[in-house]
This record gives C-alpha cells, sequence and structure tokens, in this order.
C-alpha cells in the first residue's frame, strides 16, 4: 500500500500545532498511545500489523514546498508558522510491538514520544494505516484458523481484489492477508510488490467463449498443463462441470501431467466438496486440490468442515479485502496523549470503560511452564516485571483485580523502532511477519483462540499504574467540580 | 483516488487473455455488463459513483516494459503473448449511466463493448472503484437524508481519515462522500486533490495541553477568531464545557468576532444538543452552530432528530470512511460477459435471481406527469421506449409481471463515455456530481427515499429482453441435460 502524504491528515491537527506554535507548546515533550478498546469480532485477539508502513511513513516526513503553498490558500495559516513547518521534521522515539505479533485491548501497542507538535501531527496517518492492518490480519488469522481445522490442513488465499476500498485498498489488504496467514493472493500488482505467490483460476466467461464446458477446460489445460485449476459452476457442478474436469485430467495424465485443481464458486461448498472429492478419488485423482470461493467468512469455513465439506483452498474475497463490515468496517484506535512536560494526562469520561490510562508505561508479558503466553500487566515505566502476589486490576473496570500467580516469567514484547526519528532497525519481509504471528498464535491458550465467545486473556494494570491513574482522575474531578 | 495500474488485477484475467490469444478468440467482439442485485443498505437506490476514475483508469491503458518483465518472471507467459501485450491497448466502447445519477439493481451500470481480451482485463479494476465509489457515495446520500428531515436542514461532513482503508482508501471515500452529498471533509489531502472544503475543530489533546479548558478555547480563539468550533467533552459537556465555551463566545463578541461552533463527541447527543441549544440561545448565540460527531451513521442521526436533537452539522467518520460495513464492507457489483462474437451468453445458476440477463440492451426511465422517475425498463438494444399496455418482468422473478401505464415520457439516461477507448467528454468537477445526484434523488418517489423498508422502484425487462433470456435458458438447459 502507498505511504499517507504528509497532507494526508486531519486538518485540526495543523490548526493545533499552529496554536501549539505560536502558544509556545510545540517543543514541550509529548507522550501519545495508540491502543484500542475491544477485539475485532467479538475474538481474542489481535494481530498487529501495518508497523512497517507506518514507519516509512514517519521516515523523513516533511513539507514540500507545494505542501506549503496548498496550505497558506486556506487562510487559517501564518507566514511565520508556515515557515517554521518549512523546518519541521519527526525526531520521535517510537516504542510498539514488533509488526506481526499478537496484541489486545487496552495495551499501549505503539507509543510516539518528543515534541508535542510533531507527535500530534502524525495521529491520522498512524490510526488509519494501523487500525486498517491490523483489523485485515486478524480477519485473515481467524479465518486460516477456522481452515486448519479440517483434518487436511487447509489453506487459505486472498481474492477480494474487485471488493476492496480502491486499488490500494486491496493491496494493502493483501499486505494484511499474508500477515494473517494468507498463503497467496489473486492480485498481479500485489504479488509482484511484495512477492508473493500469486494464483488464480478461470472465470466462467473463459468457459461461455468456447463451443462446450469440455473444449474451454481442455483450451485451458493445453495451455496450463502443470496449473490448471477448472471452474466447475458455469452449468452445473455435478452434472457438468466435475464429469469435464474428471476428463480432462485423464488425458492431462496420459500425457504426463497433473489436473492442479477444481475451483466450487456456488452452492452448498459444504456438500459439493464432499462429492467431488469422493468423485475425484474414485476416478483415481486424490491429489487434486478442491478451491472454494463465494462470499467466504470465518464462520462460513467452521461451517463448511463441521458439515463433512472437503476444501483444500479456501479462495477469501470481500472479507480478507474489507475486513467483513467489522463495527461498521474499521478497528476502532484511538491515539490518546497520556504525558506532557513530565505530567501525565488523561480524557475523563462518563464510562469508565473508556477513561484512558495516563503516562508513560511499560508492557510486561508471561509465559507459563508450558511456554504460553498467558497474561499481560501494564505498569509505569520505571516498573520492574510483576512481583508474585501483587494485586492487579482490570483497566476497564478498576472492581475486578487479581493476584500475581507463581510460575511466569515475563518480558516485555516491545521495542524502541525509532529514535529520534530513525528508524532502529530495518524492514522485515512478510514472509517473516507472517511466521511471528503464527509463532504467537500458537503459544496463546487454547479457549483465547476460540472464534466465538473466547476466553478473554488478562490484561491488567500494575498496582502501580492503578494508583497513578487513580490519582489523577480524583484531582481531574476535583478540578473540575465533577 | 489512485488510479488503478494496469497490474491491478486478478491473475486469472492475464491467463484468460492468454488462452484468448492462442485460441483465436482475442479479437472476438464481447459484451460485458457491469451490476449489481441488491441495493445496499437494504435501501431503495444507489448513487452510481466511480465513473469518472475508472475512465481515467481506462485511457491510454498498456503495459509497460517493466510489466511485462514481471509478468515473463512468473513462468505462465509465452514470449509470443508478451509481445502481443506490448501493443496491447485498450479500444473498447463504454456505454455508462453518467455519474451521480441514481440507479438500481439488474441494471447494466456499464457496458464494455470490444475485443474480448481487452474487456476481459478490465473488470477487476473497474469493479473494484466503481463497487467501492457506489457504496460510499449511497451511505452519504442516506445520510443527509437524515440529516435534512431535522427542521433546519442540517448538513453532512466527512471525519473519517483514521478509520478508512488506507490513505487512498479514504481519499476515495471523501470523493464518494462528496458525490453522495458531503459538504466537506477533515481530510487535507482531499480537500486538496478535489478541490474541497476543508474544515476541522480540536482534539483533547488540545485541551489538555492547557492549564485549563477555559485557557485553551481563549488560547484557540484568539488564533482562529472567526473560525472557531471548541470541542465540549474533555471534561463534561454541560458543566464545563458549554459554560467555557459561553464566556469565550462573548469575549469574542466583545472584539467583534463570532463563535463558530461547538462541538460535541460523546454521550447522549440527542438530549446534549438539545441542552446546548437552549442554554446557547438563552446567551445570546443563536448562529452558533452544533457539530455532533462519535460513531454517527444515517439511523442515528436519524434517532437524534426523533429525540429532539438540534445538531447542524454531523461529522461522520468510520460509516462514510468505509461504508459503515455493508455487505461485509463491499458493494457486491458483478461483470458478466452477455454477448460473444454477436451470440448472446448467459451464465446459468440454480438461483433464478442471480442467472444473468443476456446480450447487448438498452435501459428507458419513464417520468411521471409530476416529474419524478417511477420506472425503469431493460430492453434488448433494438426496441424503442416501452409501450402503453406492454407486459413487463421483474428481473429476478418471471412471474411477476405488470402493465406499461399511460402518461410516461421515457429516456434512456446511459451515454457512450468512450468510443474506441477515447473518452467523449470531459472529466466533471465533484461539485457538479454532488448536484446531479442532489437532482435524481429530488425527483425519486417519496417512497423510494424511505430509509428502512422502502418502496421498491421498479425495474423490469421489455418483452422482448424476457423472451430472449428464456429462449437462451431453454437452450443452455437442453445443452447440458439440465
Amino acid at each position: 500500500m502507498s505511504n499517507p502524504p504528509i497532507l494526508f491528515t486531519d486538518l485540526y491537527q495543523l490548526t493545533m500545532m499552529q496554536g501549539y506554535f505560536f502558544n509556545g507548546l510545540h517543543m514541550q515533550e509529548a507522550v501519545f498511545d495508540l491502543y484500542y478498546r475491544r477485539n475485532p469480532y467479538q475474538g481474542g485477539y489481535a494481530v498487529w500489523a501495518g508497523l512497517e508502513v507506518a514507519l516509512d511513513y514517519l521516515s523523513g516526513l516533511h513539507f514540500s514546498e507545494d505542501d506549503l503553498a496548498y496550505l497558506a490558500t486556506l487562510g487559517q495559516f501564518k507566514p511565520e508558522f508556515l515557515d517554521a513547518l518549512r523546518e519541521w521534521r519527526f525526531s520521535c522515539t517510537v516504542t510498539a510491538f514488533p509488526e506481526g505479533r499478537v496484541v489486545f485491548p487496552h495495551e499501549a501497542l505503539l507509543s510516539v514520544q518528543g515534541p508535542l507538535w510533531e507527535a500530534q501531527l502524525v495521529e491520522t496517518a498512524l490510526l488509519n494505516v494501523l487500525n486498517f492492518q491490523t483489523l485485515i490480519a486478524t480477519k485473515a488469522a481467524r479465518c486460516l484458523q477456522a481452515a486448519q481445522n479440517s483434518a487436511n490442513g487447509a489453506s487459505i488465499v486472498e481474492f477480494g481484489a474487485r471488493r476492496a476500498q480502491g486499488p490500494d485498498g486491496a493491496l494493502g489488504a493483501t499486505r494484511a492477508a499474508v500477515i494473517g496467514g494468507a498463503a497467496g493472493t489473486s492480485n498481479v500488482e500485489a504479488a509482484q510488490k511484495y512477492g508473493l505467490n500469486v494464483t488464480g483460476t478461470h472465470a466462467h466467461a473463459w468457459v461461455e467463449s468456447f463451443p462446450s464446458e469440455l473444449d474451454a477446460f481442455r483450451a485451458y489445460a493445453e495451455l496450463y498443463p502443470d496449473s490448471t485449476t477448472l471452474l466447475l459452476d458455469t452449468f452445473d457442478t455435478l452434472e457438468s462441470g466435475l464429469p469435464n474436469a474428471i476428463t480432462v485430467a485423464r488425458e492431462l495424465r496420459e500425457k504426463g501431467h497433473e489436473l492442479l485443481g477444481v475451483r466450487l464458486d456456488s452452492g452448498d461448498l459444504a456438500y459439493l466438496s464432499a462429492r467431488v472429492r469422493e468423485r475425484l478419488d474414485a476416478a483415481g485423482f486424490p491429489k487434486v486440490k478442491i478451491v472454494a470461493s463465494n462470499d467466504l467468512s470465518e464462520s462460513v469455513i467452521e461451517s463448511i468442515i463441521r458439515e463433512g465439506g472437503r476444501v483444500d483452498v479456501y479462495g477469501i474475497g470481500t472479507q480478507l479485502a474489507t475486513g467483513g463490515g467489522q463495527g461498521g468496517g474499521a478497528l476502532g484506535g484511538v491515539y490518546k496523549l497520556v504525558q506532557l512536560g513530565g505530567q501525565d494526562k488523561m480524557k475523563l469520561t462518563g464510562d469508565p470503560s473508556k477513561a484512558s490510562i495516563p503516562g508513560r508505561k511499560r508492557i510486561w508479558r508471561a509465559t507459563d511452564a508450558q511456554g504460553r503466553r498467558v497474561w499481560d500487566v501494564l505498569t509505569t515505566s520505571g516498573e520492574a516485571a510483576p512481583q508474585v502476589g501483587e494485586r492487579v486490576t482490570d483497566p476497564a473496570n478498576p472492581l475486578r483485580s487479581a493476584r500475581i500467580p507463581a510460575g511466569l516469567t515475563w518480558q516485555d514484547p516491545r521495542v524502541v523502532v525509532m529514535q529520534g526519528g530513525q528508524r532502529t532497525g530495518g524492514g522485515v519481509a512478510l514472509a517473516d511477519l507472517q511466521a511471528r504471528a503464527r509463532e504467537d498464535l500458537a503459544h496463546l491458550p487454547e479457549g483465547t483462540l476460540r472464534l466465538l465467545n473466547p476466553h478473554t486473556y488478562r490484561v491488567s494494570l500494575s498496582r502501580g499504574l492503578q494508583e497513578r491513574r487513580d490519582t489523577l482522575m480524583g484531582e481531574l474531578r476535583e478540578k473540575h467540580n465533577l
């Protein structure tokens, strides 16, 4: 996906920047945390994605003369401020979870620390990229989880270019879908850009362009003798498409080739895939793969498997291209000021589950004796790992608390990914991000992986952080007579 | 939004093109129709958007040497075919509804006529652009409809950059939202690119960066004395934000300026906006506008108005940025071969509502004596306008028929927008597209505009077209023994 240009921002970021500038606040050291409040899809986790794109965006960010000339036309910005923007560079320190890791609600997934007017400007673009990528990577992980519940360990591929939100939205969706576990894509541009497996079959129009379905299948197989997947449902899957495909599979074998697969694109995919598998096996083609497509999602995949379907590859379109309409089409990530000039900050709200968590912080993730990740604890930035017996609280409900048990080892999964506006590491290949997500998911408790009604992974505030939040909330309530 | 590059396509378009090429079919004249089957949001209409982007994409489309070099690496394409691609140009004729017009299910919104291998390649990009833009324009039209049901005729603005699917997805969403009726956007890049009104307030971080809310409001108003909209909910909307805003409004007035607006971003927006309006009016500020934001949609806007809310401007984020999760996040537009080499084509299916409508066709739209658009009839390409008394049928159910009444005047709303691969007209400004959509919506029957359970606008097949479809379906069933 493309990098956001610097003017990809909400106007108020710029009007606030000018205000900070003329009020002498712009160089105050700020800390903003980016986090979300609820897992997408009512699931047990999210797969953190988009970080590499976000860091590319931040690297070398500056205003061009054209940008400044446009801003001058808006009539709201003074020449002195526009001159200052000419020198503006992004010099903040960014701490974040490595891309591809599994994350949970309330965690500071990314923190930006540096001059207020720098950290403020980048809010819109960071949220845009990270909300979108995390949503799609999580959807892909869920779809793959569903697919792998079958005996043969099916795979998923991304087929959604025609349903994505613009061509660049499609590129971004493919990128995130691969991180979440997609084995390939039908999108040629995405394959070129990210070095991915590109895959496909043929369309109904191909079949309709020949005198008969068998003619169409033969013509395709002749041209692609080792990579043909035949679409069976132009006329009738079991009565026409399948017998013609078996004929072509035999003809290919006589010439020393093997039919790669068949594709089902309508009807009862569980029933049809089971019948197609039986007949392919009976005809001597147990290795011909069955590809299924048509409005697939993790729940449709689950139902196909539950009903005895025998699909090897799920081609997923709309749901991987758009995230499937979760929460109106977006992850609700937010970016909140938590510290300014050394003072902790928070936004009060009538709903305590939406109050922000003030101050700089660390995140500690526990691994149990079986190697599973079982608990994340947010602490103040000065604190060490949680202590056995320490009472920690639920970020959305301070009345719910628990004691830290023995037998856990703690690590801080976040790393400094940018220092003084410079990246601390190189880019990571998508295949490595996919492997990282696989690894993390493999070490979650099984209940947390459940697609519906999962066990809630524990995320807690340390006693120190809870006390800081309580104190600040009390001060703000007093000050504002609330 | 960006134009799709030529490699933004599903792999199978290219493998089929090669197949057409080596089977001597590539230059056969094909006709593809682009249409959708159900109105988005269970509504009564869609606003057709994206055509100008699609035509830009098609204009001068060709393969670069880099494109061909990449395709060669895939190992599926023969040198002779890649050489032919080097000369490939888009030379088709495109007939379409003008962008911004109101459209309905089953209508050929856009038809591509020309060599099979040209018309095939562009499927993915056309569907991507037109599905996305039409979805968002329709959502915006629905939101504006809801907003305009208030006595003061409120407006909508697009605030969704942080929730859109990538930065380019945000640009595209803004473009379509404006066609559907948004009066402005917060997205600076979109405003620059499309010449739009750019608008905004300030964030909670602004308030938190000053010693007090009143200090923060004063600082903002001093810098923007004629364009300040104050965010009221950082601490408490009615107890803190509103009294401070009224203080600042008085101070501005003393200096000869007026506060522009206040913004509500949480809580019960109906209740709060009514109280804020009362107190602003009582304090002598009846012209200060109330802006509301926070997960708005057409149904939330309707409920705010029903409950006595007094909002002047609805700032809509996620729902305009993404379309709000409709159908998993996409309009289900399809692109189907309807004629090849002079022969009508159709895809059979078990579900008759999903069978395609074969052949080249025209669309006739009726206006009644009151100037309302009331009926669309699809005919074969040779037919004249429907005749009084002619029996026409429902495209999704041939058993439902009706007779054409007297008193209607018929026009074909589609135009040839590209001839021989060249555009026939220039681009149209977004403001003109918005006006066209407004005009069309103003002439729909009221029941069709209803947001929930609308009256179904009549779309019918002429007797000639229905007979053609029946005949072809019979032939195909016989041929395939179905």
